[in-house]
């Protein structure tokens, strides 16, 4: 329903827009949510997009910004004043205004800059040097900061004073004299309280925390797990620089999946939405794997190749690679899943390891004996009387799904202990080597139990 | 840092566990998050996990309770009187509750109910009725309502007197005198305007909502785009009857994309943490899909056993099956990836398959001629003075790359039209699809260039 409804409103927009109804398309621009007017601003081309920008009220300007893609954004600074640029600075939150810089090309950057307030710009050039992916790249400097001494009459007034500006008012953090993080205290603690309530009384010390170069998505499990809206960042000397909020936590999960959905399926990641990446950005990002895969496809390829006479002697055994190799490749491929899967939910850890052979041994006999039940009453029907045949290659569906699984359980776990993605070894490689695993399994049967 | 700190914390538990030192133990757990004590708790065999349970203080108990798997739920509360199951059904949220009477056994969920408040038992029983997997079931009751006659002094008021129970203070709904929802209004607008305000002015009337029957994912993707801390939801009569938190939505993002990766790789979803789940579960997950496509591979088999006298004549061309097959598997893993992704999180639509067949056709011609000049060098290499068979090997390549990545690209969209999960006809079978497609493409190349 919700759908629907957006897919009306936006055709309204779009038959406003071509029919240059402006005054009409502005003011139904200004009832609607700053994310959805993004949306309907990227459909649009180049021109329209900056046309469309250029009618927003000013109050919503910068927080549709924000919401736009890094090309879009780039177009609308390429087209606007100094004056507008300067405008869309000043009411940019930090950590949207770094995710913005980060991207744009290095003589727009100076731009951006220059029309930034000293205080802002001294701000994003010590926020641009955090490494990507860390806590630093995705925190924020507004928020608000409370003194131990304060009442909590006073520190309600002091959020009132400058929660305007804040991206959340609702965690707050106490901090000394000298910047140090000493406590965190919620709104919720402070209206459940009596006025004259102390601030020192009422925060908790024990302050879960980051710093600014913790890796994102660490910060980001961190909030999953224990529910939380808002994480401090602080520097070395334990010093509060800044904050990251949920819903920029949330983003890096989504983020993280997707990246981890692509690094399975063999493809270098990237932020973009499929649809707005160009061919030959898309085609850098598949070929690499493809190659690599497919130079090592010579591997099972010379394995054929050195049983040659087998085939010649029993075609039957040809018939059945697809079969084995597509077998042990699936059976290698769901196991690293999960254990890709756990790993980045923390749910396994490498020193599982032993664990993690002993399950899959386990799975693998089963899952192995009732396929190759299965298969061996396949292959009497296909091809009577081939009993010993049919044998052999229903033994290899058990060795390799067990080899297979065995692998895919290990390799991600050794990748992590070297610092590897373990997503980085999953389904292509595991598919591979599974191959070329069971080719050499099936051979091996064959040859010890077949006159070949 | 932090893992290392809780490892130690760990150990040290574990030590005063083991020796009996119960006493210091009920006070080093009395100090910890209710995250990590359930952690520590679920690496417990069953008694002792009982014991933990009951040594932590009254006001932690429930949100202890609601952080452990329904397992150890389960145990616990065939082990405690109906006094203290009484307390915890008291203190839970009841979204928490829904959760846990949703896993147990039936004559539990009886007991359950029998020491639950009356007017908390109604709840529930509403609530189960609410289908798995809608806003329904994940939604808490213990939200704030207020009235748009209220001033911003009495709905402070009000937050101050309910809000302790409330799961989420901070969004609060306007309701009138039927309990229809008509606006909501946070408490940084409240806290940001005068106290002789009133709520009528200040409350968004365009309140973005759902209702009981919305699927949760959906729920959860649109408070992943619109940044919300809340979301309400609605009857069929647009009457408020429960409000779905960030944290349950930032669960619902995590447990879908985790159900997709399962998915993806050929496995039947479920919940449990890898190391959780029992090897007979486990190989329900795996089996079905890794049987279904085992079988499926018979038609490669039987495509190989048509050619048979192509291998016998030309063994090099046996030698690049596995090559073609890896490749082409690869390639549409690559594909259907991003796509079923792309449909997870709204970028791409049933309506865009026309984009997406004209983009895979230029992204797989690209792809295959840069991996067939060089697979054509390398049989250059490898088989000097076989021009033509490398040449047939390499056109196949481009070919089976293009159909693998068009079928990629289709299957998804057409598996959302006909409403089935996309996640569905990922990986597996498109490799199994793949594989058949190259071979069938393979040796009508070869028929067509070769004499054979």
């Amino acid at each position: 329903m919700e759908e629907m409804t957006r897919t009306m409103e936006f055709e309204a927009l779009q038959e406003m827009l071509s029919e240059r109804r402006y005054r009409e398309l502005k003011d139904a621009l200004a009832e609607m949510n700053e994310v959805d007017i993004a949306e309907f601003i990227l459909e649009q081309p180049a021109e329209k997009a900056v046309l469309l920008f250029r009618m927003l009220p000013k109050e919503i300007a910068a927080d549709v910004f924000s919401n736009l893609e890094s090309d879009v954004q780039e177009t609308i600074i390429a087209s606007i004043t100094d004056f507008e640029l300067r405008e869309i600075m000043d009411d940019l939150f930090v950590d949207d205004a770094v995710d913005m810089l980060e991207e744009l090309p290095s003589n727009m950057v100076k731009r951006v800059l220059k029309n930034t307030a000293p205080e802002d710009r001294k701000l994003l050039n010590q926020f641009l040097r955090y490494p990507d992916d860390s806590a630093g790249s995705i925190m924020t400097a507004e928020f608000i900061d409370l003194k131990e001494t304060m009442t909590v009459e006073d520190a309600i007034k002091r959020i009132r004073r400058i929660g305007e500006d804040a991206e959340m008012i609702y965690t707050c953090y106490v901090t000394d004299s000298r910047r140090h993080l000493i406590g965190v205290v919620t709104v919720k603690d402070l209206l459940l309280a009596q006025d004259d309530d102390k601030v020192i009384d009422l925060m908790e010390e024990d302050v879960m925390k980051v710093s600014t170069q913790t890796d994102q998505e660490e910060v980001a499990r961190m909030f999953s797990k224990y529910d939380m809206l808002a994480m401090p960042v602080v520097d070395n000397e334990n010093r509060l620089v800044g904050m990251v909020t949920i819903d920029d936590a949330v983003d890096v999960l989504e983020e993280e999946a997707t990246e981890d959905i692509q690094k399975m399926a063999g493809q270098l990641p990237s932020e973009k939405p499929y649809l707005r990446m160009g061919i030959l950005e898309t085609v850098k990002k598949r070929l690499p794997w493809l190659m690599i895969l497919m130079i090592s496809a010579t591997v099972s390829g010379k394995i054929l190749q050195n049983f040659e006479a087998a085939f010649v002697a029993i075609p039957m055994l040809v018939t059945c690679i697809p079969m084995l190799m597509d077998t042990s490749g699936n059976a290698g491929a769901q196991t690293s899943a999960s254990i890709i899967r756990g790993l980045a939910l923390k749910e396994v850890q490498t020193r599982d390891i032993l664990k993690i052979v002993w399950r899959e041994i386990r799975v693998s006999l089963c899952l192995g004996i009732c396929l190759a039940a299965v298969n061996y009453i396949r292959l009497m029907i296909m091809f009577p009387h081939h009993y010993l045949e049919s044998l052999v290659v229903s033994i290899t569906a058990v060795a390799a799904i067990c080899l297979a699984n065995l692998m895919a359980g290990i390799m991600p776990i050794f990748a992590t202990k070297i610092h590897l993605d373990p997503a980085l070894v999953a389904t292509p490689i595991i598919t591979t080597v599974a191959d070329a695993l069971a080719l050499i399994s099936y051979f091996m049967i064959a040859k010890a139990l077949l006159p070949i």
